[in-house]
């Protein structure tokens, strides 16, 4: 299953004590990132643009954190990322997403 | 200027009455859509991610729009895209975005 | 398939066309709406309570008209839950599916 | 009661049949407007602010007028306000806020 | 006053220096709270779905502690309104609300 | 620059490493808070309502504290916007802005 890093702990309790909830993520998560068109890296910094535009500090740090692990993404590409979320989104969620960019990169 | 079509009426308006706010929109937008690794049909693709993902029937149409008369995006691109939407943001602003794209392509 | 009045069109193009994600979707739907303990009429409140907490227009009047015709909800009952969404989300989003709420049952 | 504009039709409904809730409003809406040092104006105007932050174009329109009408606001007032929407919630909402200011004041 | 777990410590604040606004809100709440037709636990139930939908922790945390402590509320109940928030708002605030849940359940 | 206080340690890797996002929002930060008509603090203020209508503590934070070392902004006068929030907003971003003012004030 992709996106492993994502769900972390509370996806193995629902595995656990949920199934039928744990199946239908399972085959939706396939599904989604099953793209006829656009490769896995593509949907993961779509992904992360959609945290950081919702800004979603716990859910952009996953994203990052599984971006740079799964597909070794820079630092430039997610900033190219974040270029997008300062236009659409403003500066408290673009600034936000930067900081935790920086502590990821850090790490 | 990148994005003329995005923009539309409400930027003629500021160009005419507020120059200083356009001439910092602009400068935005080039900062913005001049990415060091991502190409702007990504970015682009990144936008539209982020207007369905906020349920913004009017933003994901002109971005759809956009995408569509400037790098001739496919369907299953757009689609690509908003299956990352519906696993971050849920149902509602999926199958809007799935509705606005089936009218785009429609016309 | 529960639901169905909400998807409406889109989801039929995205059978036609998307079947890996029509599947999905099904299946998380019918997961979701087979609640260990809540009953689907209360789940159903739920997700009109979502939509107008979201402010969606759209999502409030399809969730309305599916509760109203699925289980023969009443205008108080819908009322009960949009008390709940002028306390945590305000007048403005309380207010629009209030409107929603009397167009519907007015039709 | 202040406000009144804003709240239209739907207010109407709620008085006539829930009184309890719509007592609750009148009551909330004095508090709310009734501050200990800025003025109402100045009060109106936030509201506007944050009716174009959450990209609600009715509620935007119905602040503008409410704003206009009873404080004889001016274009470049509201473009002040919407600055700062410009800034902290991104292009989307700042657009479409401006082209709603451009239709009122065109009315 | 119903809620008085939710409101904690800003809410004797606001007693304290703001006693109209004060008034206003227990005023409010208690029109909420007072549904014609759902009880007061179904109510609650929304709460927790509105604040889940909205990806705020600390909400969700302070209605599922209520739920808990006022109605007994069980983890199967809080799953089922969970549910609903996967299919209409997404991965990211319904697995942050199973976290909280967890947390919440294991304290 | 005006706003320094607010953009903090993520600005200044900003600075060093993608100075054309920099140069454009220093741009777009002087046009922003360049009002013709309302003065800065009145800004400030409504910068301080749009980051609590979005329950975004951090960017709060920021602001009232930049709004008390700038212009001394009083308890009362955030509590004034803090009431639109609550009208507008809901109780869970109005009482958790009132626990960040509380805090900034008692530090």
């Amino acid at each position: 299953m992709k996106e492993k890093v994502f769900y972390g702990k509370g996806m193995k309790s629902i595995k656990d004590e949920y199934l039928d909830i744990y199946d239908a993520i399972v085959d939706l998560n396939e599904a989604v990132y099953s793209g006829k068109v656009l490769d896995y890296k593509t949907q993961k910094l779509i992904a992360v643009a959609i945290a950081a535009s919702n800004s979603d500090r716990r859910a952009v740090k996953k994203q990052i954190i599984s971006a740079v692990s799964e597909f070794n993404v820079s630092k430039d590409e997610v900033m190219d990322v974040l270029r997008v979320v300062l236009l659409t989104s403003g500066m408290p969620p673009f600034i936000k997403a930067v900081n935790v960019l920086n502590e990821v990169l850090n790490e």
